[in-house]
């Protein structure tokens, strides 16, 4: 593929290889702020939001593949390394995967003064799987900011970010989010759902912007939080079973927002033509 | 709790418990057809859509818990187990979870002549908690019925009932199912989600009952049965990424027919008020 010389590791002792080890089993170093992203998918994402990685790291079998070589390309010569074969085998999380990665930083993203677009609140989401897929569900809804509090599931772990399916390079997140003090910064409604005091999710006038608050998978969302809600709305489910899973909660709430949104539009839009 | 002595198993090496162990492996032997159920939640929906268990298994520390109780009091005095504390702890698959579990027969509902009602079809759906939460979404939809191709994850493993959330017990649950054969029954409609000449789910009629068929994570639904597809229909997503998840989507559209399905039944309640 190019006939200048590249790093290239092939000792499992070589200390860049063992933190981002460390990255891939979803136990960073301390002080290590670093994300390895594995896999077409993410990469390219990555490449496509963010730009070239800090590093690129490529098992010996991946060089030849097809989809390699524009991301090859596309990062800089001295921060191409190859990785042998059985060292990248073990880095890699996706069985039969082909070994590429990206070691990059993940986004620090600073609070906005002031809450004014529709954004997803996540009260102490532990599963990897339920966040990846509340964030992706985000993202195609149409949202750009995720607030995640203490207590949720490391977002720029291995595992959110597989079933994120790239939707973390399409939203802002920020952990660690202290989400009362917060709502201090609030000027759209804080929403939630809930079967106390709510009015059903399908009667509720949702087409301006709100926050979207979901809770913890058996716990729901701290009480403090609730309190705190301005739009109290239930999903009409069958008592078939006791409840939702949070991320489909979120897919129904997030999309019928959505659908009301694009039905105004269409009305609005409508309305002009005959005006004009 | 009890004066009559019970069975109590104290040795790894009892061949039930060894069975049990590899049920809750995921990995039962050749030709065992039980499942084992874990914990409060799952043992009480059993009970509840089912009546006794075949063979109740309870920790020694489980017994003197106070749900416990009245599930021992269910159980039949013969098929109740006392199992050693190191034992039960090996077998439980949930961390720190009080180790209660059932034994019982995965039920095996046969195949109607006619297709009549709305239920959910799902082709090569591999992941465990997507499978479950696919479940679990359609018992709270309302949906009676889910037909499960070759190449779903196994409906009774322990991952698949711990996210489905007790769904297995409100479904009939046809697994190994021949869904391109299944559609010679049909009575209604087979709906699936697609880009290709579709029309935006909210603008579809969707208050008749439909087949809704969802596919594989990555390959979606198979081109033999997606050309079967009565309805077509696509989510209005963003584009920021690819994709929803299988089990978001199915949430989106299963919602959607129950508000259309709500709003109808809402409308002509109030139509015929207003003729009485």
């Amino acid at each position: 593929m190019t006939s200048i010389p590249v790093r290239h590791i092939a000792s499992r002792d070589n200390p860049d290889y063992r933190a981002w080890l460390r990255l891939a089993q979803g136990r960073p170093g301390r002080r290590d702020a670093r994300v390895i992203l594995e896999g077409e998918h993410l990469c390219r994402a990555w490449l496509e939001h963010k730009g070239p990685p800090p590093v690129l790291v490529v098992g010996e079998s991946a060089l030849s593949l097809d989809w390699v070589g524009p991301i090859w390309q596309a990062c800089a010569q001295g921060r191409r390394v190859v990785l042998q074969n059985n060292l990248a085998a073990v880095l890699s999380q996706v069985e039969h995967g082909p070994a590429v990665f990206f070691i990059v930083e993940a986004p620090a993203p600073t609070l906005p003064e002031r809450i004014t677009a529709g954004c997803l609140w996540l009260d102490r989401v532990q599963d990897p799987g339920n966040l990846g897929t509340l964030l992706r569900t985000a993202a195609a809804a149409g949202l750009r900011q995720a607030y995640l509090s203490d207590g949720c599931a490391s977002a720029w772990s291995p595992k959110v970010l597989r079933s994120g399916q790239g939707a973390h390079f399409a939203l802002e997140i920020h952990e660690h989010a202290d989400l009362p003090a917060l709502t201090g910064r609030l000027d759209i409604p804080l929403a939630a759902t809930t079967l106390e005091r709510a009015e059903l999710l399908y009667l509720k006038d949702l087409r301006q912007p709100c926050v979207w608050l979901f809770g913890n998978e058996g716990q729901g969302v701290a009480d403090e939080l609730m309190a705190r809600a301005d739009w109290r709305v239930h999903i009409p489910q069958s008592t078939a079973v006791e409840s939702l899973n949070v991320a489909a909660a979120a897919a129904v709430c997030l999309f019928e927002q959505r659908r009301q949104q694009l039905v105004a539009a269409v009305r609005e839009r409508t309305a002009r033509r005959r005006q004009g």
